[in-house]
């Protein structure tokens, strides 16, 4: 990973928002930059200069891990010790007619009692306005377009997706428990090297599937019906996440026809991906499809979201979202439809975007799978 | 669990704090005063009325779960409709003598972009006071002691910790990498029932047993050395913890001494903890046995903190801390020695604190395994 890069990059995004320092708290934002993944430490950057303070526990790790900014081990509080560094760096001198400085903290990530927390650390003539709530994400920009490093990591963390998919595939029969199947596929994401899963793997079967958050529970997979899947990995850091729904025995007219209409719903939105075109655009496809076979009512969440070091990350591909798709972001494309009481189907794909279109990271079956 | 009558003592700390309304937007809080176990939601109180806002995704279970306040599904964010039915509720009537309301807003869990986002929502001459941040927390004393219910599940959580550990017990040899025994354990977990891990398993093995917080790698366990398993379950919505630490071969001197030496400090602030007892007590109890032998520099941590809903809650049982234990807390007793580039040791169990004393709920056996 280039991390002395990406913190080239976001010294721009400081000097064009007219930061002289930033305080970056957000974990994962700070694995970005300097590749410290340990849970607890603030990373202080001004224009030249870029330190990480963390504390005893990550002493060797943070020397192995982090080499884009000076590591300082303190014994208090990491993001206090990272906001009177930058107060000691930017404070104009004494007598100095310069202008007062800023350093941006992020509004997203900083509550009220960690915002006082800081103040109290800092002179009494830098407390009311040295830490400025910057306007705008700065690093968030930064991680949504993925380089050629995440993008090989994520494709790896797909195709390991898809072979748990197909290991499970061979384990499925009706009368398992859901907690079962959830516990098989964790177990065969271990033994396969992952870091661990990235959400809680939902296994929901029977009229369950008709519930979008379905997490596994001790209810029998059917001799008749759906089960949907939906789980994700973490390797080296970075998420996968997929759904397949297959069904037991053979479908209803009325299961078919749902699972089709999703089917194609999720290849229109699938085909809509390229760089330039809106999320809401690539919503629409999805939502348009279902829309004609009277489903758009049953799809009750957006069609996909961004996907690296978190789970969820930007952009959001929902309906009216205006942000446009840049090459080399990677989303997830998962329309469904849920009707309660019966059944629900979800189909999920990762997908980088590309300058002319979208290259699917998780190549697993799609077509309706008969147990 | 009784929701109404936690939420009835949480008026009681609203009425003393001078608040006439509340907003709870952390979901552990959330879900210890209503039962709602979703992952978006908010809830607002009055001295008078409960009433909790989500989504439709959730529209059947909350239904389901809660019981101790009116649900709203509402398609706009959840906080934010809880901002605006609470200034409905509390704004006094145009032309009203009455005095000004606030409604309290917790400042540990609530970001600055939020608290702009509430304030953007409120009539306009309210923005300014009608959101009060708490001057310290009202449900973090409550979730501090638990009740029956909690105790019960708790204990079941932390037996169930124990019989993996017993199960891991007969799998481990050395040749296995560290991640297929947190596999084994995490498969078991699911097997015998559990939600999920509380927390990413710790399985440390030789020199790396020296990292306190030594996730499971492909490192291979030694023929001779130690392997620390710290690891946790989550048993109907509550966390265990525990670490065991045991040896492959046959230790060396000075590593059966430190052991000894962690066991020792371990049962002295096991045996420290009662009702009424300071947090800095239990803590020196531990760190008392270890400075007799020259290993207090070794433990480089607190001894140990809360746990309920979540795996690290109040109080934190470290150096000087002045909190007094009550009966009905549960805390984790958890001393260490970490000896950079030779090994470590940590020895962990769960403790209810009682009027007399401290009960052990993680039973396993601490007396130096031998493997």
């Amino acid at each position: 990973m280039d991390h002395a890069r990406r913190i080239a990059a976001l010294r721009r995004k400081m000097t064009r928002a007219g930061l002289s320092g930033l305080l970056v708290t957000h974990l994962p934002d700070l694995r970005y930059l300097c590749g410290f993944t340990g849970s607890s430490a603030a990373l202080a950057l001004t224009r030249r200069a870029a330190r990480m303070f963390t504390d005893g526990r990550y002493t060797a790790q943070a020397r192995e891990e982090v080499h884009a900014a000076v590591v300082e081990i303190v014994s208090r509080n990491a993001p206090v010790a990272a906001v009177e560094w930058l107060a000691a760096q930017l404070a104009p001198q004494p007598g100095s007619q310069a202008a007062p400085l800023f350093a941006g903290i992020d509004p997203d990530r900083t509550t009220l009692t960690e915002l006082q927390r800081w103040k109290a650390a800092l002179p009494a003539k830098l407390r009311r306005t040295f830490l400025t709530p910057i306007a705008a994400p700065l690093v968030e920009p930064l991680r949504l377009v993925k380089d050629e490093d995440e993008l090989r990591i994520l494709q790896e963390a797909a195709l390991l997706g898809c072979r748990l998919f197909d290991h499970i595939l061979g384990y499925l029969r009706p009368g398992l428990r859901e907690l079962d199947v959830a516990a098989e596929l964790e177990h065969q994401a271990r033994l396969l090297g992952a870091q661990g899963m990235s959400f809680d793997t939902i296994a929901a079967s029977g009229p369950r599937s008709a519930l979008p958050h379905g997490h596994a529970t001790a209810a029998r997979l059917p001799r008749r019906g759906f089960l949907t899947l939906d789980f994700g990995i973490i390797h080296d850091g970075y998420c996968s996440d997929m759904t397949r729904t297959v069904y037991f025995g053979s479908p209803r007219h009325d299961e078919r026809g749902a699972y089709h209409a999703v089917l194609e719903a999720q290849e229109s939105a699938v085909a809509a991906v390229s760089a330039g075109v809106s999320c809401g655009e690539v919503d629409e496809a999805a939502r348009n499809v279902l829309r004609k076979v009277g489903l758009a009512d049953a799809f009750s969440h957006s069609t996909g979201h961004g996907v690296g070091l978190e789970i969820h990350e930007a952009p959001r591909i929902g309906a009216n979202q205006t942000t446009r798709l840049q090459a080399g972001m990677v989303i997830t494309i998962e329309p469904g439809v849920y009707l309660e009481g019966r059944f629900g189907i979800r189909i999920e794909d990762m997908v980088a975007v590309t300058r002319t279109g979208g290259q699917v990271l998780t190549p697993a079956p799609k077509a309706l799978i008969e147990l």
